[in-house]
């Protein structure tokens, strides 16, 4: 049964492989003092680093999740004021972790399905946060206009939530200030890992509030994350085997290409946006061509939602539902690296048999 | 090799093989809103409360780390004043962690390798603070006295560090408000996972934190885990794999019997403390008896300890470094039911064919 639920998702091909690897090794009883440690922490964020383009003055650092992430952004890099652009359930989120954070959040909210026009940024905003790709809603902003926040709002911190897109997005990282994800999607890998990448200006602002006597947590810091990441280390005992298969699959999709990855990306989502646009019964969901995301698919299958589930599932695909009370009337189809053209010809040829 | 580290240390002999299933049965790849994802929560949480008697007041929720334990202890317990039991680097960062959280934190501090006598704890406290098991040190305090400090200070919410000692000390839980430990240690797991249990007093406090408007964190606030707790949920997507291993390793336990384990851990314990008195070179590092851990045994190995350590290798047993500036002169032994008798019996051997 292939798994498109758009995370925790399929893992890649390669992952049991590595596991065993991992254990033959005694990777899990590793010290993470230890410079084998460090070599692994090094693999993963120096893989990171050539696959995705991130420049030098980025640092890459671990949390337990992109929902710490969350938490851990808006505690290190805000300290009054941010602006959050929310277009669906994840984004929503993120604004509502700066109220719970007592946080002035404001935000600029349209409705599920859609994206942003002109913006206008509150004064004294010290903050943008933008989610790349809503996986409630199956839209994705384009990075060209994320890329252009910045131009407009020097002063702002641009933090980019890419957890269901990337690798596939070609980040301008100069562009802007801080990009996460987490592992179990498009990295397909088991959950329980967030990476977090930021720039100078990020440490600065978190080092800038920590001189001023402020709170910005304590072994989760930035400035202690990225100090540590500086000699391969973490705080804590962190996810040790997580780290270690995320380096591995990295340099998987090194050996494959990220033009191979993309591309591959591009031709599943145009075959599937393909297959619910022919279909008699079932259409995508996001109406605004330019707007549909490329690694989370959503299909608007109304009242037959059950049976197509059903009819999937004697194929071997086994769609992700709708998100929250969309469960009923809608269908998410995950498109990461771990799924294949094969499966996703498979899962067309499917749809087209269903009547 | 068998690996002596206190943590991440051996792993438990059924691991892999629970590994080897869970992939068979995709628990990788489960949706964290699932049933069966419910059910592996519920295994995990149902199975720690058998094993350890844990009572039907208390909650048990996950985190990243222990370390995220501390911060969350302090974040969600104490509005103002935590006070620390300090006898090592591990007591010692609990304390710093309410300091950088900017709380009125206080400390009783003793020597390293030393326990506490009559403590007086400041007026006003909220928390103490208790480490049962020093990992630096080899120190443990005794189950009666950390009992003994509610009577004393009712008004108190007492929280013990059992991290590298749990499943070992049988603790009453009605003389205590809150314990914690991380499952790479004791439980024999990789790591990436913290174990978090309170009673109402604690999930009490929280909720009057937040009522008063302060802030208590966002995804990981007490209430919002418990919430989810009670739904056999997590309010982010976590560690499910280390979440599913943590179930199966507890039904292990059960099945050998927490009345065993106690006995082998004394066992093993009794073993290499005698080594250690009766060797010519080499001493237990606690100087004081009942002060010395059951599961984490350290070794004063001076002058010796390279040759010691290259000694013992020779012989597959890898013990750990001692902390820190210690690493020099000390060696440590974790004692966990990863360990078994027969191991220990041989490393008591080769402890004494080293001259």
């Amino acid at each position: 049964m292939t798994n498109f639920t758009p995370g925790p998702s399929q893992l890649y091909f390669t992952v049991q492989d590595h596991v065993k690897k991992a254990f033959r090794d005694g990777v899990p009883s590793l010290s993470h003092r230890s410079k084998q440690f460090e070599s692994i922490f090094a693999e993963a964020t120096q893989g990171l680093r050539q696959l995705l383009g991130v420049p030098d003055d980025y640092d890459i650092v671990f949390a337990g999740s992109a929902t710490e992430i969350w938490e851990r952004s808006i505690q290190n890099l805000v300290l009054e004021k941010s602006y959050h652009l929310v277009n669906g359930a994840f984004s929503k989120r993120f604004f509502e972790i700066a109220i719970q954070l007592k946080k002035k959040a404001e935000k600029s909210e349209v409705h599920a399905g859609q994206s942003f026009e002109a913006i206008a940024v509150p004064a004294g905003s010290e903050l943008i946060a933008v989610t790349h790709n809503e996986t409630s809603t199956g839209v994705s902003l384009s990075t060209e206009w994320i890329h252009s926040l910045k131009a407009s709002n020097p002063s702002c911190l641009v933090v980019v939530d890419a957890v269901s897109s990337l690798p596939y997005p070609a980040l301008d990282y100069s562009r802007i200030d801080s990009v996460f994800f987490s592992i179990q999607k498009g990295f397909g890998l088991p959950a329980g890992l967030g990476v977090w990448m930021v720039n100078r200006a990020c440490l600065e602002r978190a080092e800038k509030m920590l001189s001023q006597e402020i709170s910005i947590g304590s072994y989760h810091s930035l400035p202690l994350l990225v100090s540590n990441a500086h000699k391969n280390q973490t705080p804590e005992t962190p996810n040790v085997l997580g780290i270690y298969l995320l380096g591995k699959v990295v340099q998987d999709f090194l050996q494959k290409g990220i033009h191979a990855i993309r591309k591959e990306t591009e031709y599943k989502a145009a075959i599937l946006y393909q297959a619910l646009e022919a279909h008699a019964l079932i259409n995508p969901s996001v109406l605004n061509k330019k707007d549909r995301s490329k690694t989370v698919i959503v299909a608007e299958t109304g009242a037959h939602t059950e049976r197509l589930t059903s009819h999937l599932q004697t194929h071997g695909f086994s769609p992700g539902e709708g998100y929250g009370e969309l469960r009923k009337s809608q269908l998410r189809f995950a498109n990461f690296p771990a799924h294949s053209k094969e499966q996703f010809e498979g899962l067309v040829d499917a749809l087209a048999s269903f009547q």
